[in-house]
């Protein structure tokens, strides 16, 4: 008895999710259940945004699952986990630290993915999708497409449940990414993608400068108002 | 800067973790940070055991993380979990559903052991050891050779860190497991099994019975009081 019109998304808020998740209503016809993960992230303002598209989006179901008690044991790995240290400028991070940047959690997407999966199995769904993209200003192992192989390569063993996981961003450019989202009616001034915990997105961090760049590749204005630029 | 005498444990406190933290402690010298996850399992009193079998080993550090909101969403596919179904007796489990048991807890091996890796990561240990056991009295797919084969294909992506899961019980029987315990000293008096969250163990859920069936393979008896054969 499988849900065959259910899909389940990672959903952080942030500008992939975000686009993904209309994607997956407005262009699949999906009803999706949305899962949102509390891991101790400094960027919590995700999770306000997060909710708030969930609602616009209608056909979605938003879950929060609080496990940020994982933060104590992944703090030393992190600078994105409530008392690590601070989010570096995109230009702080050397070559060599571009391979594992300071931003990377440790095997963060497995342990979201895994937890998504077992939800996904008690709910009878067999479609779980995450917003990764490989062709970020650097990279991440956890966002490729081998891993995203790989790992559907350990769910396959289930002997009872069959469970895919769908990554259809993966070779997207950020600006595909936002264009794509333009024409299914996003709006960005509801997707958090700041690193920092600030009131204001800063404009320095790594995921800042991507998102700037990508708006401007596109001739367009990021709707959010930025720290560094106002 | 890695630290080659540690090594990480997904320590539930049961006979086979129990086995295996002495292994790692007194065969291989290893210095042992165990983890214990709280995931709303019915049977916790594995936790408290797993405390005094810390205290007794030494050379071994307790680390508890309680992740037990997850039950929330898992609780419809397993009886092991808070509010799920009760606990079948192993001769009221169908042939056929010894494929998949109802005590089978959806993907919560490829949960654990995501986790664990992502703190042995930040801790900078190399190794991660779990008692997976794939000989039970029924199967289950994430206790196999080729599930531990197939997860260490996704981490060996990482890119800077090397991180290996161990799984050296994966093929002894439940009785080679406490014939090897026996003889590195454990007081399997403190080891929990049975998945009832009752006083006294049950002797008739699954993993009771395979329990005893393994002292009895060695003439020896258990030293737990089962409720049943008081």
């Amino acid at each position: 008895m499988r849900n065959t019109n259910k899909c389940l998304l990672l959903y952080s808020g942030g500008l992939d999710s975000t686009t993904l998740l209309y994607w997956l209503v407005k262009e699949k016809g999906y009803n999706v259940n949305a899962v949102t993960l509390l891991y101790g992230q400094k960027h919590m303002k995700e999770v306000i945004f997060a909710k708030k598209n969930i609602e616009k989006v209608k056909n979605a179901t938003h879950h929060i699952l609080d496990i940020s008690e994982i933060s104590k044991f992944l703090k030393n790995g992190s600078t994105l986990i409530m008392g690590g240290k601070e989010v570096p400028k995109l230009e702080q991070i050397s070559s060599e630290d571009k391979i594992q940047p300071p931003t990377y959690v440790p095997n963060r997407n497995m342990i979201f993915l895994s937890i998504a999966i077992g939800i996904a199995e008690s709910m009878e769904i067999g479609e779980v999708y995450y917003s990764a993209q490989a062709q970020d200003e650097y990279g991440y192992w956890d966002c490729t497409e081998e891993f995203v192989k790989r790992i559907n390569q350990v769910v396959e063993l289930n002997r009872k449940n069959t469970i895919k996981i769908y990554a259809p961003f993966l070779n997207l450019s950020k600006s595909e990414i936002i264009k794509l989202g333009m024409n299914l009616g996003v709006d960005y001034s509801l997707t958090w993608s700041c690193y920092r915990g600030d009131e204001k997105p800063c404009g320095v961090c790594p995921t800042c400068v991507e998102r700037l760049k990508a708006f401007s590749k596109l001739g367009l204005q990021d709707p959010l108002e930025y720290e560094t630029l106002s």
